[in-house]
């Protein structure tokens, strides 16, 4: 079984490429940083007999053979990139317990009947480049693989530059291999399973997310001579949207409306101007498909409430879809029945956030396998799993790839 | 009597120093480009025999010679630095018309009793600087020369670093030389004279004002797993207090009561992380002083609840505090009377602006002459004032300041 020593110490290993003031990592997708941990996990993978192929948006295959290699692999994996402020966790834990399952197998000299592959994802935050998991949307068909490497950061890097710079521009093909089964490790990132005290999460599905880009244009103004009532404020205008769609989600006593805004820039600020351009994003999501359309809707009419209330011009593009995911029963039942046999509380439940398994749920058999997080807190440098949560959902991992590799 | 064309075309070359994309200017306080348009001024005022000297936080005072040069000036100016997207007037009209005034009276032979004296003052606008109006504030003693040297830009420059590099650190002690009176001519930046049709505005004060920087520290988490009632979203928090001021200051229906929020930045924006800290800038200003004191507390009191509406810590500094000002009757009749002497429309009027005028008034008798602009809009690459009302406004500064300076 998994050396849970050994997951912790390569998990804290990682956590140095590219450290954080306080305790986290930043490994922007497709950075010096991201390439340098990719190249650490390349290492580790070659000193245990396996082999690496790349594909062309930069996902990383790495295969441990089996009995008979003309199967489909099973395949596990998540990704290396990290938010800004990032923990050590999110993603990191799903890669990394794959190796720990190559190195637990590597020990005992087992091998399985169909041959066994860990997946590195391309920019799954959508942090650097929107949107999220794009390159295993590409790798499922989603995303064309010129649409992909076109994706643009800030500084105006596209992907495919960035993919170049990186060393890590792969030659087979977007789409290949084909996979028998995925299973993805995760934290929770959420709150639920710290506080029902339960130690596994067998992920069922992913709720439904939308993002969009928003333009709000008024005039800019001296903060001093000019009016109130003459003011075409965007920023107020934008205060005002934000506030309505708060409390608007903060109604829903379900639970089940999300709405965040991440960013928000001013156009040229300055103390004494009335902001004449504001641009923001807005993330909306929900685990029912018909009431994310509902909660667009509304939205959109807040949206255009604003054009009379502050006299702005309003653009918005939906620049993201992601509908609500159910995934593989077959797979969910193998999670179910690895977590039984650990003899730990678990619970059936709906991922907040979008993961890789999102898209490779399209072209595989797919499920998810999800341990606590404290305070339910992630994209966060305080985000932390305990090693023996850790250990523990590489072990649910393990169980329920060896069921899928030898069936 | 004054030159319209020759004012106007010098305006127009001013604006040909950090233009903008959209018909503006860019001239941040002791920038390149803001230290290209005090060599060109210089070079035009030493053409018709004015001499220059420089004080020690680089405001320029540029003298013509009287008959009797044992009596104090007689002196006029403003700034010639913008806004990021500022316009070519705000400023600028009050330094090139005392330049207009000056070739007048050169191109006439006419020598005054008093001496003249135009002063460009440093940093008014406050957008690279805070505050606004510090080296104007320093002349009369209200800032030291040491806190206005340490200003510091969002680069970590010091206003002293940046009078260096310019070349424009002087010599003389801050606060010489004594002024005899101090007429400022500048354009409204406001709707009223406009939309009343008057050529003239006589200022008899200017409001209040006071500046802070807020910052709301909450817990930035992910945006899918995080549920709505989990949050400390400082963005949230921060729309919240924009709407409420916002909405508070349009309930004054007297107008009296003006709030701009101009800056606002999120810590390490991310679109799936909520906020976790926001720093946001807050200009308050009202006519009545005991009005800007319930505003403030008013402000005060919102801050402080969301604490507790959306778990955030709050924190506010009181950057700047510019009390009312009520000019020196004398000047304001001197302008009046040269006003009324034109035969056009004027009004006795509060400035919502601050400007230089407004400390200076502390150690000269001053008062200010405003023309009306397009719309009312300032701190905008479109602010606009029609060459009529630039040479009225020139004329009515010319007047004054003879009356002055021959009694
Ligand atoms: N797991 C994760 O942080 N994914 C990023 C996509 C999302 O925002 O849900
Ligand atoms: N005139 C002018 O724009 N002054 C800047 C100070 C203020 O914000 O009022």
């Amino acid at each position: 079984s998994i050396d849970g020593q050994r997951l912790w110490s390569s998990l804290m290993a990682m956590a140095e490429i590219g450290p954080t003031a306080n305790g986290g990592s930043c490994r922007l997708a497709l950075s010096e940083e991201d390439a340098a941990g990719r190249r650490l996990l390349i290492e580790w993978c070659e000193a245990i007999g396996c082999t690496l192929r790349v594909d062309r948006v930069g996902n990383l295959f790495i295969r441990r053979p089996g009995k008979r290699d003309d199967l489909d692999p099973v395949a596990t994996g998540s990704h290396l990139d990290t938010q800004p402020k990032g923990g050590r966790f999110d993603g990191i834990l799903g890669v990394l317990a794959g190796l720990e399952v190559f190195r637990t197998l590597h020990d005992q000299g087992i091998v399985t009947e169909r041959p066994l592959e860990l997946v590195v994802w391309t920019n799954e935050e959508g942090s650097r480049f929107a949107p999220a998991m794009v390159a295993s949307g590409a790798f499922a068909g989603e995303f064309s693989e010129e649409y992909t490497l076109a994706r643009t950061d800030r500084d105006g890097v596209t992907l495919g530059q960035a993919l170049a710079a990186s060393g890590f521009a792969g030659e087979m093909p977007v789409g290949e291999p084909r996979l028998a089964s995925f299973f993805e490790l995760h934290i929770e990132q959420g709150p639920v399973l710290e506080e029902e005290k339960e130690a596994i999460g067998v992920v069922t599905g992913v709720q439904g997310m939308r993002w969009f880009d928003v333009t709000l244009r008024g005039q800019p103004a001296h903060a001093g001579p000019t009016p109130m009532t003459y003011r075409r404020d965007a920023l107020a205008a934008a205060a005002r949207l934000i506030d309505r769609l708060q409390a608007h989600a903060l109604a829903d006593i379900s639970g089940g409306t999300k709405v965040t805004f991440g960013c928000l820039e001013i156009d040229s600020p300055s103390r004494n101007v009335i902001p004449g351009e504001v641009r923001l994003t807005v993330d909306l999501r929900h685990v029912v498909e018909a009431e994310l359309d509902a909660l667009e809707a509304r939205f959109d009419r807040e949206l255009a409430a604003l054009t009379e209330a502050f006299g702005v011009e309003t653009a918005s593009e939906r620049i993201w879809a992601s509908p609500v995911v159910n995934f593989d029963a077959g797979c969910i039942d193998a999670v179910e029945r690895a977590a039984r046999a650990q003899g730990v509380p678990y619970r059936r439940m709906m991922s907040g956030a979008g993961h890789d398994a999102v898209y490779v749920s399209r072209v595989a058999p797919t499920s998810m396998i999800f341990i606590p997080c404290r305070d339910g807190i992630s994209h966060n440098e305080a985000e932390y799993a305990t090693p023996e949560h850790c250990a523990l959902g590489a072990q649910v991992l393990l169980d329920a790839m060896l069921e899928r590799a030898n069936t």
